[in-house]
């Protein structure tokens, strides 16, 4: 059998860490998308984003068979035991930001057969930061930095005041015209999607900084 | 070292099935206590879900670290090592469900400040088959059962038809009363969470399958 000094097992690491960035990337583009569709108020770019997310889908397959094929045949310990663990960790975390881009687009489509609410400002800040977030965790992830890694942790909070700014604002707008209603309560879902990439980030975040510190920050700890 | 046919690992395989039924009992609990704070408007047992939250997240990181663990020491081989990448992820899932279960009873503090919007029928049963959803994923996980694997996968439409059914009737009420706007709102967020619960259970459900046949049922596949 294979042992993990190998050439063979650095190869299959490297190849793990390409289709994370390579998920990652799909990941950012289906975000600034779903942005764009809602600020342009472009539906066939919000289908595109939907029809985008079977690639980040299979990425996440391959990459779940990748860690499981370098487990069964490498056996590593460590820090390259814990490059696998979390490679499966933040293939989860990407799948679910690409599922979330996608919920976004399903508002869109729906917002865009109306006139818009209001113009929109926050919304799009929330989808940049929250873009800017996992495209920061994921060169964390590159990199081995856990200083980084742990600035993005806090980058979350920006990123929830921006949300609670949203939802009071929306309420006060539903409150006053019953027509908003229907666009309000949308909205605010594309809000509480982008406090979840956000949260996602966080969570390859504390991945990043397991992988290199081999210590577990979560849940405060 | 120790060979993964030790008792040992036997002996460490049963601790993590253990632990992981630990942690989904008390993620039911928490389920079924957030539909009791709602419906008998009990703000303090909404309360006490969130402090429960606790004990989950420290389950999550002690099967983590039994994981990496029994990785590190046993090496396992095909379905054993299958059983504990099982257990990463399901505690992954079962740690969100906590979260959902902890989001609900924050929304569910909020709502009991004010007069009920209305007698909660869809709600309740929601949240009573997103939680059997939970707990026969876990069931099929025990029993290392694929046949109801799938099945729960079937029940998560009954979930998203009341939600939809959920989300159209509180529309409405909003869009007839500015008062109920508010606390509208909160309904549609704790039913979204709702649904949630039921997609983490069906994720349960395909790490099962994936466990038991070692195929990929995810996004189709």
């Amino acid at each position: 059998m294979l042992k993990h000094t190998d050439a063979y097992f650095e190869q299959q690491l490297n190849q793990l860490n390409e289709k994370i960035l390579e998920m990652g990337a799909a990941v950012e583009m289906m975000i600034a998308n779903a942005d764009q569709a809602l600020v342009k108020r472009d539906s066939n770019l919000a289908r595109q984003v939907i029809r985008d997310d079977q690639t980040v889908d299979q990425l996440e397959v391959a990459i779940d068979d990748l860690c499981l094929a370098v487990l069964a045949l490498h056996q590593p310990t460590a820090i390259d035991l814990r490059a696998v663990i979390v490679g499966l960790k933040i293939s989860t975390d990407l799948e679910r930001v690409g599922d979330l881009a996608c919920n976004i687009c399903e508002q869109v489509i729906e917002l865009n057969k109306e006139e818009p609410l209001k113009p929109y400002q926050d919304l799009p800040l929330m989808a940049a930061k929250s873009q800017k977030m996992v495209r920061e965790a994921l060169d964390a992830f590159v990199n081995r930095n856990a200083a980084v890694a742990r600035k993005i942790c806090e980058a979350d909070d920006e990123v929830d005041d921006l949300g609670h700014r949203i939802y009071s604002e929306l309420n006060q707008i539903m409150e006053n015209s019953s027509e908003a209603v229907r666009r309000g309560i949308r909205l605010i879902i594309v809000s509480r999607q982008l406090e979840r990439v956000a949260d996602h980030a966080t969570n390859i975040a504390e991945s990043v900084n397991f992988l290199v510190k081999g210590e577990d920050i979560r849940h405060g700890a």
